[in-house]
């Protein structure tokens, strides 16, 4: 494949689709810009949930079997803050600290975000380009029946349960797009933009709500390629099908298809939705099966190959 | 014993005399003025290694064995941390950090380090009062022949290698002693003034270089009892010894005798120091004979007994 490739993506699922990515493709020809809008601070430490993921996932320090935070974690520090009264509603593994830690005090230094997120890639060995989407604030918001909740409140204290109504992305009007996202979205060679399986209102939404970038997706010449996060009806881990249920949308590929209409060129739709292809089409969007279910390392790149092949087919784009 | 006992503590000696006193005190009776002049940030953390001395002290957390530091400790967030590029200098237990954490934060929202450290001991359940010498920042330097060295770079990075020539007490010219240590300063039930086992130079002078608290132990009438640190010419631990000599001060309880002179009444030594008794006397400091190395619970609260009945004896003070 030859040209850059720009992946946005949030947590777990996008991670381990831009894991497969990172690993079929030359590390110089891949861009990954990730949500920043779950990032939140916790007793004083700056936490951006969806980077160190994506950061877990790149490095082979994701744990596997819980399905969030760091391989072989370990929980001494939060059993002693649990004594001295700490709140104990996020999880702060041992292992885990140590991001939150160097991230916190490289940014109270006046780095920024950016350049902090890269060079903690490098030390984790990661040689693909990972960016916030943005060095600016932006915090989403759930407003529910109940009251508006931030959203790590939403997502870990309350456990997606009260009743959303709509999501709102604080401070995103005025934030701007991280250099490196920038650069990405307007490079000459830019070949593709992979769209991950994340949660389109609270992993993607957050990242297309900075200004400018959804005018420069919409323009961009090189073939936009979505995976739907959805799979028979239902999101394989998160929230994202309650959610599309409250919102008032059908949890179905079709429905992710006419969100990102104006954005995506194809839409990587698992086997078990095959029936829904036709459907999909109609909105307007081509629709590419294939197994979309990443258990294993091999999965997830082979499902970063299916989405290449499908933005190399699309355009007729030379990727 | 009727009345307040007030003690002035640095670090891990003077932490278990400490601990020893409020093993034999009713706690209602007893306030830890703890030395901060060690206190440093470090990646981000507000660090006060003497004041998690005493609460570990106090708590029965200490870690025997190592001398320092909580015990059962593990270093599974250092160990990332050395990942990350983060320095390696100060040790950072898992369990340790819970405290970093905690204060730090507690700090940064504006609460005191009075009012961090009284609820940390009662989280942790301490029943004594225990406070920082001030809540303003007082940070110790050594001036060595190289470079002046902020303390914690002198004591753990250099290990107390390079030769010192002076100690200053940054930012004590302006510091306001702690409500709690003035409060016990002027008690009018204040029964003995004790001065724990710690480096005269590193853990007690800082305390005594806080405005005014010189001034109100040489007129208190209280009796005042110092436990030697130095023993047979050597401190137990930690740099006392080489320091005394660099500073052109012979290290014997004669030069501690001499150097506490017009704050104390009574000098406990160690009876392996009992020929210097006289010496000590001459300098016009009752000197008492007592083992002084504190290996087990016992110990502590033995020291702690004869230190308080040498209190009794000396003004003939109900105490």
């Amino acid at each position: 494949m030859e040209g850059h490739v720009l992946a946005l993506c949030g947590g777990v699922g996008g991670a381990k689709f831009a894991a497969g990515l990172a690993a079929v493709l030359p590390p110089e020809q891949l861009t990954i810009v990730v949500n920043t809008g779950d990032d939140f601070e916790h007793i004083g430490l700056s936490i951006s949930p969806d980077i160190d993921t994506v950061l877990y996932a790149l490095s082979g320090l994701s744990d596997a079997v819980r399905g969030w935070g760091v391989a072989d974690e370990s929980w001494r520090c939060m059993e002693m803050l649990e004594r001295l009264g700490e709140p104990q509603w996020f999880m702060l593994g041992d292992r885990d600290l140590a991001m939150h830690l160097a991230r916190t005090h490289r940014l109270r230094a006046g780095e920024t975000l950016s350049g902090v997120t890269s060079d903690l890639a490098l030390r984790l060995g990661i040689a693909a380009a990972i960016a916030p989407m943005s060095d600016d604030r932006v915090r989403t918001e759930v407003d529910t029946e109940q009251c508006a909740l931030p959203f790590q409140r939403y997502f870990v204290a309350e456990q997606c349960k009260p009743v959303a109504r709509a999501i709102r992305y604080v401070g995103a009007e005025v934030a701007r797009p991280s250099p490196a996202f920038s650069a990405a979205l307007t490079r000459r060679d830019l070949a593709a933009v992979m769209i991950c399986p994340s949660n389109p209102y609270l992993s993607i939404d957050p990242i297309l709500a900075v200004p400018g970038v959804r005018a420069q997706l919409e323009r961009v010449r090189a073939p936009r390629v979505a995976v739907s996060p959805i799979i028979a009806g239902k999101a394989l881990k998160g929230p994202a099908a309650k959610l599309m249920g409250e919102l008032g949308v059908e949890p179905d590929v079709v429905s992710v298809a006419r969100h990102y209409r104006e954005l995506i060129d194809v839409l990587i739709i698992d086997e078990s939705d095959a029936a829904r292809a036709g459907d999909v089409e109609a909105v307007g969007v081509k629709a590419v099966t294939a197994p979309a279910i990443m258990r294993t390392a091999a999965d997830r790149a082979a499902l970063a190959r299916e989405a290449l092949a499908a933005a190399r087919q699309s355009k007729g784009v030379a990727v």
